[in-house]
This record gives C-alpha cells, sequence and structure tokens, in this order.
C-alpha cells in the first residue's frame, strides 16, 4: 500500500512536531510526502496535470497540517482548490476508493474540543468540510489522528506516538489489534535483511513471540464462541 | 452601523453572483467592501498592521464566498491566518463584541445539504469553523445568508434576494419584522433628500402607512396580551 501525505505548514522546518513525524517516516518505502507550501514557493504556480497524475499513484493520502481557526492552513485549501477540480473528483472520480487520512496537531488540549469546552466544537465536527469532501469524491475517510499538545509530552509518550503515527500510514484499516500486529510483523520483517545472523534469530523469536499470541487470541475466540453457541 | 465585507472569490469580475450583489451594496454609505484576491494580487504582502487598524472601524464583519470544497476559497483562510493573530484576537481581544456574518453561495441546491442529501452535512454543520472563530474571538455569529443558484432566479427571486442581503448587511439583527421595517425606513428616509417635492410627499406616505402598520401590529398585541392576561 503506497502513501501520500500532503503537509499543509507555512512553516515546516521550524515546526518541532512536524520535523519528529518527518524523521520517523522515513523508514516506511512506500510512504512519501509533499509540503504544499514549498511546492507553491518553489515553483511559479502549480503543474495541475502532474499533481493530478501523481495522486492517482497512492492508496492512501493524508493530509497533515496544526490546526489553524479550526481548519488546516490556507496552502492546502489552495492546493484543493487548485488541483482537485470538478472534472477530476466528480466527473472522473479520479480518487474514488482511495483512503483519505487527516494528522492534525493541536496547541490546546483537545478535551478544550466539545459542547461546553472552551473551543465549544469537537474536531470531528470541525473537520466536516474534509469529511464531505471526502463524501464527494467516493474515498474512505478514515478516523482522524490527532495530535494533542506535542511540546508536553514526554519520551515515552513520544515513541507511542511515533508507532501510533506509523501505523496510521500504512497499517490496515481501521486498526485493530490483528492489523496493527500484522504491520508491525511486516515491519520486522523489512528490517531484518540488513541485519547479522545473530539478530536475524532474535527478530525471528520476536515474530514468533507476536504470532504465538494471536494464535492464542484466535483460539481464546473459538472458545468465547464455542460457549455462546452452547448457551443459546 | 458599519458593516464590512470581506469577498474571497478568485474570479470576483466574473462571477455574475458577485457582481449582483457588489452593484446593490453601492447604495448603503456604511458599508464597505474588500475583495481579498484582490489586497494579495496588488501587493506584495498583506499591511497587517493596516488591515488590523481598519478592521476596528466595523460593528459586522460579513465573510462573503462562493462555497469551494465545503469552506471558503483558500484566499479568506489566508487573511485570517495573516491578519487575525493570536494577540489580535484572543489577548487583545480586538473584534469582542463585533458581529460576523457569512454570505456563502452555492451553485448546488441547498436541500442537497443534509443528512441522507447528496452532500451528506448541513450549512450550519460545514461553517463550524467560522462558528468557532466567532466563538473564540468573542465575536456574534449571525445566522449565515445562504444564496442558492442564483443562476437559475428569476427577476422576482432576484429582487427579494436583493433587498434580503441588503438587510443582512445594515439591519439590526436578529432580523425581525420589526427590524426589517425600521431598516425600510430608514432607508426611505436616506433616499428622501435627493427628491422633489411631490417625491418626498410620496415617500411620506410610504414611511406613514408602513409606521400605521406597525402601530397595528403593536396595538394587536397589546390586546393579545390582555386576553391571555384574562384568561390566567
Amino acid at each position: 500500500m503506497k502513501t501520500l501525505i500532503l503537509i499543509s505548514h507555512p512553516k515546516f522546518e521550524d515546526s518541532s512536531t512536524q520535523q519528529f513525524l518527518k524523521t520517523s517516516f522515513y523508514s516506511l518505502d512506500d510512504v512519501k510526502y509533499q509540503v504544499i507550501d514549498e511546492l507553491y514557493s518553489e515553483t511559479d504556480g502549480i503543474d495541475l496535470e502532474k499533481e493530478q497524475t501523481a495522486l492517482k499513484n497512492f492508496d492512501r493520502i493524508v493530509f497533515q497540517f496544526p490546526m489553524y481557526w479550526y481548519s488546516s492552513p490556507a496552502s492546502l485549501k489552495q492546493f484543493m482548490d487548485d488541483v482537485f477540480t470538478r472534472n477530476y473528483i466528480v466527473a472522473n472520480r479520479s480518487l474514488k476508493t482511495k483512503e483519505l487520512g487527516i494528522v492534525v496537531t493541536l496547541g490546546d488540549t483537545e478535551s478544550d474540543f466539545q459542547a461546553g469546552g472552551a473551543e465549544q466544537f469537537t474536531i470531528s465536527e470541525l473537520l466536516r468540510p474534509f469529511q464531505a469532501f471526502a463524501h464527494k469524491a467516493g474515498m474512505q475517510y478514515l478516523k482522524p489522528f490527532v495530535v494533542n499538545q506535542f511540546a508536553y509530552m514526554d519520551p515515552d509518550q513520544k515513541e507511542k506516538l511515533l508507532v501510533d503515527y506509523l501505523q496510521y500510514l500504512s497499517a490496515d484499516m481501521p486498526l485493530s489489534l490483528a492489523s496493527r500486529e500484522k504491520w508491525l510483523v511486516e515491519r520486522l520483517q523489512a528490517t531484518k535483511e540488513s541485519k547479522t545472523d545473530d539478530q536475524q534469530q532474535a527478530i525471528d523469536l520476536v515474530i514468533n513471540s507476536i504470532e504465538d499470541q494471536q494464535n492464542n487470541v484466535e483460539s481464546l475466540k473459538e472458545d468465547v464462541k464455542m460457549i455462546r453457541d452452547q448457551e443459546e
């Protein structure tokens, strides 16, 4: 599965959150990214046809941005207005069946975003325009990935953020224990090749242990099902 | 009351809807407008301080735009990102108690905007980011003014649109029969000066007739109140 991250951030290079996330997804071969602001500043105007063609190569498109006035910064909207022509989206349905993910970073705490909270509305409500776009484009709208006050995270929280983020980019959706484990095994398999024999054996042990656990879970599920069936 | 219309439209001059609306508000002295796209294209960058100072002179600020992908075109968002700094809006609360209106024009029919409809979400839901902004800024969020498929309107519908639009720009909110009538009398008074004596007399007749009707309505309200009081 191929993923494109479209980043909208007027100060991408200065953002510690964005740089942290950027460092992490370098480890995934099938993940590409594009900073929209650089696309506009480095050229005289967007190459519509090039962008439209490029998008077709990906299965999952992720809009990644800090929340500015309850939406993305203007550059993502400019990109949508320019590249997502009515012809491309509605007539030709060029993005149909692809997935649309959203990675949004918040400066305020997420719990402010609810009725009665300081921000009054939920993230779900505020992102409705993107959800409506996905609906119109025939894309599958993924549950948004919210990065909540990155600046206050301790190292353990950052590590967890990293794994969750990488899974959001490349694991099968919707995320479940099974899809997360499948993703982890694939990652481990991919890293094996460049390692020494000893390390490869260690990785195999970890993979076996994960697969054993999966089998245990499967067998537990079977047991539960049997007990339920007997009760009925 | 002074009103500023901030228009976001990449092709303002070519839009028949926008040109129709523009012709109409020329008749109101206390209504100014600014096409944001022209502000950006005619200068090397926005004069932050000038824009921030100018906004303070108005009581009602109206964002006017065609709906592009379930939001405003990018230029309004760029203006918000540039001019509405956290300091200006949150720390200094510079727009506090002002009114925020939204005039949004739709190419599709408004009835598509509901659960189960082609667009799935209501206009209210899609404009949440603007409502959340008004909340944060301490502004009063006015009921959005939706212009529904202008291209298909007949002359009568356009005339009604015109009056409703002018009232949205300059009548007291929330709109009611009383505030609409007050607005109409003020408009008639304002046009009187440049007219001949005969015309002035005719206008006075219309004003008197409106005021008589207002008195009738008031007296009817009194009667209804008296009957209710007697019943209790």
